[in-house]
């Protein structure tokens, strides 16, 4: 095991009708600023439990944070922030509203301008925040990390900061999602747990465990979803899991990897795939373009998740990359590139970036611009 | 899946050589005070590392924090820590030094007498405190809990408050253990996990799934623990396991039953019975009695733990409840109260202070004296 310092201080409030708690939850004196997404949340009742919870108390409401939050939009709410010594705020969403909200937090903090901010990597000060997250997938309501789309140049990057103080997740919030958002929200929750897990074998018995708990939970219910997305237990556990997934909690002591959400946040920047489908896409091509690497981990997968252990070692590790791959399709997404009209050109446009940035992901930094290649070849 | 809120804000700080951390994470003008057991960290070098790494600060030391901390020893060093002024304490030993220190902690921040404190349940107020955790069993390094016992009446209770500011846990200083203390560490934290996950079956897939995560890797570990203590990824293991077996992340939306810990405690405070051993005595006993309670839990617990599927359900149920108090005794721990010259007139005590108290323990509230009779005469 490594080295490691953990500490995450969220506040989780989860249940039914915990919404109504957020008149004690926020801090009384406060100069209070809600952000929202596009306005699900008036059709759902969200805004309304969200105002009946606030009544009598003053704030700002900024609306129209979009998925893939764009610092082009979210300028317009720190330069709103600013102008009202906001001191607070409350995001109400999904991921992207959060993970947008965490920039605002950072803009309005300091006078940098924000894209300089997400480029930087770390927000070095923000001003508090809290959600009401109505979408499980991102993790964003108790981690300190965010990812920024700018629509100008088409890059998505992530910076890490501060965690939510708290957030409200009420599984009854779900009921109105959509198949899609629920798909795509299952296969980033899973993806997230295998960016953690699939490293080197042997580094912390617990984290495996705990990792393939998530992992056996996410598979068990996705079936179970899809037939009956109004059972308060089976969401309730989405949601959770979705929170477990990337709250640090399954990464104490261990190497990760992140490179297949490196290369998918390229295809949502270029193509606007939605985030979890285009982890559902990549992540069965990573695994099979890094499967020597991969090799004892897949092993270990398959057997303790799908229960794989007939054949030789190579036949187990294919098996369990073919398995995964059913997986994300059994959720309803597609899986290759080429059924989203994606081609070659994108992917030079992805090695090219890959190589003009000078970057390398993955556990071991080698997925270089040429081992993308070899990954979203696998993919098409 | 219950409401429910969580919100655990201590810093673990883990690894080979983290003590040196410690003069930058604890706050500098601060009026120290550091508390010690019996004295082992002088002969293992820990305490050599600790004034290493606090050389050139002032600090006040208090010594001789006993097993199963007594109220009696920690009043002397509340009246010091007031005497002194002290406002900050760092905890150097296992969990009776840092449950001491808690104690210690409110007792400084308060009027009241520090019994008075524990058996209210709840410390109102403490000053922060931190540890150096050397011994893996309680948790006590990552929770709000602390038991404590009155000498004077052999009387052993627990109460809540805040949580470490952080703990360091470095694997190595398990090495000096004794076969005898790491084999009441592990059962301690198999417990644990126990108390949380033998409860209701169906009320969240991942909690169930996270505490076998930790009871298979209890179980996997402990066998080659008694071959080899001195391997550190097996010592970083089991000393996590501990952390995260009471830490609250194994209890999200869920029941707990912890009838098992009331009555070991009973057994410590009128034998001496260390705590994990206590708990291995009791635990197999409690199961027994509550068998038809259990049921359902003890099949999934059987099957998915101990690979138990042949046989009546009944059949597997006690085959569970046998693999179970095998496994404490594969410790090299004792499981029966007559292989510790205690028989019914102990039991008869523990009825009647149960009775006297008008206490009811476990998930359903249903552990009265007459219950815990019969789960002792299990235990005999």
């Amino acid at each position: 095991m490594k080295n490691f310092i953990f500490q995450n201080p969220a506040k989780l409030v989860f249940g039914k009708g915990q919404i109504e708690k957020l008149s004690e939850l926020i801090p009384q004196n406060v100069n209070l600023l809600i952000t929202y997404g596009g306005g699900s949340v008036t059709k759902n009742g969200i805004y309304d439990q969200v105002k009946n919870a606030l009544k009598g108390r003053n704030y700002t409401e900024f609306w129209g944070i979009e998925p893939n939050p764009r610092v082009e939009t979210l300028r317009k709410a720190i330069k709103l922030g600013k102008e009202n010594e906001i001191d607070y705020i409350l995001a109400v969403g999904g991921g992207s509203v959060l993970d947008g909200t965490k920039l605002i937090a950072a803009g309005i903090a300091s006078e940098k301008d924000a894209w300089d901010i997400v480029l930087s990597g770390v927000a070095d000060k923000q001003i508090p925040f809290s959600s009401v997250m109505t979408v499980p997938a991102t993790g964003s309501e108790m981690n300190g990390g965010a990812v920024i789309t700018r629509e100008e140049t088409h890059e998505k990057f992530s910076f890490g900061g501060d965690y939510p103080q708290f957030s409200i997740l009420d599984p009854e919030v779900t009921y109105s999602l959509s198949e899609h958002q629920i798909a795509c929200g299952l296969a980033d929750a899973y993806t997230h747990v295998l960016e953690q897990y699939m490293t080197t074998t042997g580094q912390s018995r617990i984290m495996d465990r705990w990792a393939e708990g998530l992992l056996l939970t996410i598979i068990e219910i996705a079936p179970k979803i899809k037939e009956n997305p109004n059972d308060y237990d089976l969401m309730a556990d989405y949601m959770l899991s979705a929170t477990l997934a990337l709250n640090d909690f399954i990464r104490m002591g261990i190497t990760q990897d992140w490179a297949t959400h490196q290369i998918g946040h390229e295809l949502t920047a270029l193509h606007g795939i939605t985030h979890g489908h285009s982890l559902a896409i990549v992540m069965p091509g990573t695994f099979r373009a890094l499967k020597e690497q991969k090799h004892e981990k897949l092993l270990q997968y398959g057997e303790r998740i799908f229960n794989i252990t007939e054949g030789s070692e190579d036949e187990r590790v294919d098996k369990a990359i073919e398995t995964t791959e059913e997986f994300y399709r059994s959720l309803g997404l597609t899986t290759r590139l080429s059924e989203e009209g994606v081609g070659e050109e994108t992917i030079e446009t992805i090695v090219r970036r890959f190589n003009e940035r000078g970057v390398a992901f993955g556990e071991n930094r080698n997925v270089t611009g040429d081992v993308a290649r070899e990954i979203l070849n696998e993919c098409l």
